[in-house]
């Protein structure tokens, strides 16, 4: 499929795009009525099939990309597929490993059928006549191909905004054909905002003079400047405020043309370039039949609930979120993961932080490269609890005298949540060792994408609000392992982790440790020791307490110790702790509560 | 004006819509070049004007409101003029005090003069022969309106949207003639995003086949579509994803006409609503003209720079951003209070939380009268100034050993910036004190609101991000008092402090103090003290420190302590300190640092 060459270059990948042709014997039914006599897909493929069939990962296009994902069609091609930079070889969906198959979506015009395809039944173009497709007959359409294939169940489908729509159904409609189901800058529905401008994108098309209600193929011009309006407007919710203004800002072109109130800014060139180029390579038709289809997807009305509509999925879920994003904001990939966790879902999600807006699933692509590999670079949740453990990499596991007894107070095949989780290590120890499931929080990329890569579930997100994802008493445990010092509300995190799971297992630094004490009453300055490394001002210990503290607070937030272990530090604060005076001895408190009934 | 009746309810104010007509001797010279012959101004005026005529504001209005700013016209009226919830007797912009005339911007289509206005060469309509006029212009002729009504100097003007922009544009243009100036919800110019929308919208008008050029008063009809368009793309600005989401959500209409792709979304039916509504009542032409002056309108470019446009203003600015709203962006409040404030122009931000977007200045009526009332109410900067302080008000300014101390190490007539400064007591002490000068920052806005009340210049900010609005040495002293051990990065913000002042003096408790010490060591809890009076899980004292700590990290930092008084707290703390030992007689301590040179 490709060929290295001497050059630190790899050589360029060429690919045909393909068509799969079907009719099926009863024809293909469509959700909301009707049936298409025949279908026509364009794909692409990249990579090989393994000998099982299960190395297939299905790339779902966002609204107006083609079938031509990676690689080079020709030598006249100016630039690569659209999505080049994540697919290829040693690329972060890597065709050394997978067969990629991208295709263009049902209703589309480049190659697959759409309004500008021949009608079987006049030996037109459908136009007008074209039916109401939704996003879930292009996954019906996508399977067709995959089964054309010879693939049964997908390794992974991932997709980028509308694309992402289409991977969510897909987990969905065929809730045991998928194994990984990635969804980027996507959400279950549109918002009331994204609506308004697709709204609006498509008014501009059905009242251009040209658009004759959409039979404009035969004798005219199609509705060019209505589709340049539309797609004007719909690049305005791609990009972001910072975006635009780093690329334009208020800067001039000189020897504009300033008639019909035109003024000048490069943002008004670069608007109406997009526009001239759309009209160019895309059909109206297909553009208001896509975007009908993406706004009317909600899977929560289509199945009566998300839950319900996810409840049978077998997939496991990464949702990526990118924080500039106002197309598909970062809330409703928080709503869904919400859903999906507390059904109990294998699901993580992960925030980029980008300026680039919606658009940045196409730009960031180092930081989802990181992310989507390490999510599928592993093996999924369920080959991980098949394997078995080597002895050699048992000692690799993390394990303190404080981790020990965290892990000594959950009960094996528990559900718990780790808030503040760190890379995973600790959920991955209880999995391997007591068949403990779990989910993390942190709102570090870097470890997040270590949870990724150990296949621990993990939700990118700051502590103090993260916990709203999760349902009333959703899980067995939740660990605060040295968190509760570094939240900046203690007694909320403590209540609710006191909602979410029946009881937490706590540890954290004792400020009232002998050390600490006389450290601060001798020297005069704020202890830095081994259970508090940091100094004063570059802690993220933000709201430091003694044992003494914590169960005053626990008493007064009717909260039960049940369970408490000390750890001294050196030789006489053993003693001290041997004597009795555990808020005196204890270095390091390791405890587990839960609320009084 | 006005009458009260028994009832709780005030009576209506009944107003009437006034015409100001003028022919300037040689025309109305417009800044883009050429004349009009003659001009009508609508206008309505609330409260009455006092004999010396100092106590006229002007309402400078957004973008399609008109002269009717507050009371009822007539019977018929459904509702009140479009401010009225701000403008009338005892409300923020107070009738029974000040003389408020509300006015129809040049290029409108309400009575003053715009491009449906009859031209006076031809006896038609203007149309395509309106000329291009500016921001610039519409403030000449509101100044011809106000000096028609006998006025010299402003006591304000104040403007929201594009009526903010016009009231920055009265304090370049007319430096001297305007006391206060409130621009709410606006900014120097507009960003590119806000251009790309604004840039559609006109787009749509002038491709309507309706419009001819303009010229469509005369047999024909006006530009609908075009116009229904822009208006429907205007609206989606104005919101924001969080009220759009309350309002629509992604609610269907039953019953809806499901032709033409429309989708039943009770957002579609709310977009097609808005766009009938306007096209009833807007002249398709005076969009153009006037959204083509908001687009172009850039004080930087107009005069080099903003600190060049802004230099002679002699007026005090209040500047208030909406959190919500992306077409004014909060960062362009921020950085016009950047320029404003290092030329030392006495000048206030505040920020109102909202999840309304844009039209918050609509609508958030209670924040946004709080604000505005505070910083009418009191006299000016220069009035306060001149004013003699009696005895009785002298004791209640706040005076503690601290502030005193504080207060000590900076030397009359200094410019100061406050950073967590309150109420603003400090400063206001300092004014009478001293004369010295200066500005707060604090992120609560009822402390806002303090500060203006007591014409203390206030940014509404968090301190651990808000010293970037200063430049290098703006100040003579940065105080940080009991400030420090508040913030998230306290080296950071003391290097910050130490860029934007010469010399900071800090007020902060001292953890090492003998009683934190032995309260630790023998109660083993973390110390609750007059100087530290907050439990460990709710206390804004995030990075305690001690005297040592904070003598430390100034050693590393380069910075030089000046002078340093320490308090004690009860007797043993003064025999210690009594006894030259700082660190642990110091409940409480306060210096002046600076970096060394």
């Amino acid at each position: 499929m490709y060929t290295m060459t001497s050059s630190s270059q790899p050589a360029k990948l060429w690919v045909k795009t393909q068509t799969f042709h079907t009719s099926p014997p009863q024809g293909f039914d469509l959700v909301l009525g009707g049936k298409l006599k025949q279908l026509e897909v364009a794909y692409e493929t990249y990579g090989t099939l393994n000998h099982d069939k299960s190395n297939a990962i299905l790339i779902c296009s966002p609204l107006t990309t083609d079938a031509h994902a990676a690689g080079w069609n020709s030598e006249e091609d100016k630039k690569p597929g659209w999505w080049d930079e994540m697919i290829g070889p040693s690329k972060a969906i890597d065709t050394n490993r997978y067969f990629v198959i991208a295709q263009n979506m049902l209703g589309g015009c480049k190659g697959t059928t759409g309004p500008a395809s021949i009608n079987p039944d006049t030996g037109k173009p459908y136009g007008s006549s074209f039916l109401k497709i939704t996003v879930e007959d292009m996954v019906h359409v996508q399977r067709l191909l995959v089964e054309h294939l010879g693939i049964d169940v997908l390794e992974a489908v991932v997709g980028g905004s509308m694309g992402g729509m289409q991977a969510l159904q897909w987990s969905v409609s065929y809730p045991d054909k998928v194994r990984k189901c990635m969804c980027i800058a996507a959400a279950a529905s549109l918002s009331a905002q994204a609506l308004g401008f697709e709204i609006i994108g498509r008014k501009a098309i059905v009242n251009d003079p040209d658009y004759r209600e959409g039979d404009y193929y035969v004798n005219g011009s199609p509705p060019e400047k209505g589709l340049a309006y539309a797609r004007m407007i719909g690049h305005l919710t791609y990009l972001s405020a910072i975006s635009m203004r780093q690329k334009f800002g208020r800067n001039q072109r000189p020897n504009t043309d300033r008639e019909h109130f035109e003024t000048g800014f490069e943002v008004e060139s670069y608007l109406n370039h997009q526009g001239e180029q759309f009209v160019q390579r895309f059909d109206a038709n297909s553009y208001l039949h896509i975007t009908y289809a993406m706004d009317t997807f909600d899977l929560a009305s289509r199945y009566g609930s998300l839950e319900n509509a996810f409840r049978d999925s077998q997939a496991e879920f990464l949702l990526v979120g990118l924080s500039s994003d106002w197309l598909f904001p970062t809330e409703q990939t928080h709503e869904l993961a919400k859903v999906l966790l507390n059904l109990k879902k294998v699901a993580s999600v992960a925030e980029l932080d980008s300026p680039y807006g919606h658009d940045a699933f196409l730009l960031e692509v180092e930081h989802l490269s990181r992310v989507l590999q390490g999510f599928l670079e592993k093996p999924t949740y369920s080959a991980k609890a098949a394997a078995t453990l080597h002895p050699s990499e048992k000692s690799v596991l993390d394990s303190t005298r404080d981790l020990d007894a965290l892990a000594g107070f959950i009960k094996p095949g528990s559900h718990i949540l780790d808030v503040g989780c760190g890379d995973g290590a600790f959920i991955d120890r209880m999995f391997h060792q007591s068949k403990v499931t779990g989910v993390g929080i942190d709102f570090d990329l870097s470890h997040v994408v270590d949870c990724l890569r150990k296949n621990v579930p993990v939700v990118q997100g700051d502590v103090d609000h993260g916990l709203s994802l999760f349902g009333d008493q959703v899980f067995d445990y939740a660990v605060l392992n040295r968190t509760l010092q570094e939240v900046k509300r203690p007694r909320l995190v403590l209540r609710e982790v006191l909602r979410v799971a029946r009881k937490a297992v706590v540890a954290f630094p004792n400020f009232g440790h002998i050390g600490n004490r006389l450290s601060l009453t001798f020297t005069g300055a704020m202890p830095i020791t081994k259970a508090l490394p940091h100094s004063w001002h570059d802690t993220p210990n933000i709201h430091l307490f003694s044992l003494n503290d914590f169960q005053e607070l626990c008493a007064r937030e009717n909260i039960v110790i049940e369970e408490l272990i000390c750890f001294p530090g050196s030789l006489p604060s053993r003693l001290i702790l041997a004597a009795g005076f555990k808020n005196a001895g204890a270095e390091f408190v390791v405890a587990k509560i839960s609320r009084k009934r």
